[in-house]
């Protein structure tokens, strides 16, 4: 018997699963991420987690034929490396991850990924028809996109293909986003942008009532669908949500022309109704483009675990095709 | 000898060149398209060119080992026809094109692609380093992009991948393009967008002096850029297409992850001071992915035909590896 791992490398947490040859899960682990000193403390920490899912398994490392991995970037490609990356802390330069999990599974199919691109790859692995042109996005702190077009597993000379959270949906660039750059995408929609977009937007139209808390430095995305259908600028905020949403996604899909656009990320999945549903009503006025379906991931939080068992069991491509069964 | 065909069938005109194995031209041809009735015209049009072609290079059409088509589209992939192409007579409904080649060249070995991918595929074919991710971007009478991305040109299961032109650049959607959906970058910035961009722009400020026979019928892109330097008018439009070209194209780098980006069409082959050097100065300013090398194609109006001869010689890819000498 073979099996296949997972393993899902996010700034909070480190996940593994341990997979039958027909994609049955048979082992997990999870544990916080360590935050270093040093990138080796956090490769030893993938190994260990990958261990501790092998032994909840019931199976050796060496009895793993395949494993796939989904992970914060940004990433070395050639080496299998994350460098760099901006939510550990800054000691941590370089953590290897694809030679020191081929040395504990004793195979030299290990895939490494970005979480989106593991994303597409475990939704197009579970689609109906598994198809050959779709996207993944995700809306949680930031915004990206994981693509498949023509069957292929777009990553780019560099690794940055679908970095569509960095595309410009505001000409006048009046918020500013993480990455320094003005009038992104991910700077108004995602989980971090969506509070300075509230704050914009009242600061805009100061008649509009609200009790959101904008001043409080705890308050979140997650307070702006909590007071949906209560509160004038929470609507507002929605709203408006749902316009910038509606243009990145009809330029996601003016790029890639996929069949299937699968949305992720904690954003769209705990507010499919007022995130994802306005976004499905808009597009069909902007593209032109055929319209995809537009639907939400079936695998909640587990779509980058997924991706990444999925992309071992075929090839890092999630083409039911290549299964080895 | 093997011999390699192209063809670039375009709206207005119809061309066809014979190359050898190193990419030489040693025969070409240009017709008028016909128009109509029907589509069988114009495929006995684009034959007629093909073997013109032959007969200028000293060849039979027997001795042609492969072809490649840049056409209009959209297209039947599978059948490798046109159909209901925009900009010809209603009466043409679909134009067969892959079988009736394959038939007169007596070779399966026939690529068709829209003109843009038919472009990537040359400039790649011909760039210095052979790039895997290039992004050919036209600004005609129209917007779009060839994408290869990590080795494959993309097509999308429709064909559409690529069709950035119809990107959202304006979330207030002024313009209306002529696909009929509102803001889209071609709707301001191709050469049949740039009349209705600089009459918009003087409705919102009749206080900028212009000399612009903005009123007349005949009003084209082109006295836009001939009057860049003596009309504030004409000045503040082309300032203004530099930013909405930018945003288009810091778009299509994000997406697309390119490491060269090669401008064609008539608005950027002519005005390339005034149209591609300001794309180049904004977009890194715009970006978070890396910035690509920036470039107008050294092939003038000829670059779909050429990117069509590079598709025969490199079974549809512009890949130098795949040249059969």
């Amino acid at each position: 018997m073979v099996y296949y791992a997972g393993v899902d490398l996010g700034a909070t947490n480190v996940r593994a699963a341990i997979a039958t040859d027909d994609g049955a899960t048979i082992g997990v682990s999870r544990n916080a991420t360590p935050r270093g000193p040093t990138g080796i403390d956090v490769t030893e920490g993938v190994l260990r987690t990958l261990r501790e899912a092998c032994g909840d398994a019931g199976v050796t490392p060496t009895d793993v034929a395949a494993a796939g991995i989904g992970s914060i970037g940004p990433f070395d490609l050639a080496e299998g490396a994350v460098i760099d990356p901006a939510n550990l802390p800054d000691s941590i330069d370089r953590i290897p991850l694809t030679g020191p999990i081929e040395k504990l599974l004793e195979t030299d199919e290990v895939h490494l990924h970005n979480d989106t691109t593991a994303g597409v790859i475990g939704e197009r692995f579970h689609a109906d028809r598994n198809p050959d042109d779709m996207v993944y996005i995700t809306i949680s702190s930031g915004v990206g996109a994981g693509v498949c077009c023509d069957g292929e597993i777009l990553d780019g000379w560099d690794g940055n293909a679908g970095e569509v959270g960095h595309c410009i949906v505001d000409p006048h660039g009046r918020l500013t986003c993480g990455c320094g750059h003005d009038g992104h995408w991910e700077a108004y929609c995602s989980g971090n942008g969506i509070p300075n977009f509230a704050r914009l937007l009242a600061d805009d139209d100061p008649t509009i009532a609200t009790d959101l808390p904008l001043e409080n430095p705890d308050f979140t995305a997650k307070d702006v669908f909590e007071f949906a259908g209560e509160d004038e600028l929470a609507d507002y905020v929605i709203e408006q949500l749902a316009h910038w949403n509606a243009i990145g996604v009809t330029n996601v899909i003016q790029s890639f022309a996929p069949i299937v656009v699968s949305f992720g990320g904690a954003v769209a999945l705990h507010n499919e109704e007022l995130v994802v549903d306005p976004i499905r009503e808009r597009v069909s006025e902007m593209l032109l483009n055929n319209v995809p379906e537009i639907r939400v991931t079936d695998h909640g939080d587990d779509v980058v675990l997924e991706g990444a068992v999925a992309s071992a069991l075929t090839k890092g491509t999630g083409d039911r095709r290549h299964l080895d069964a």
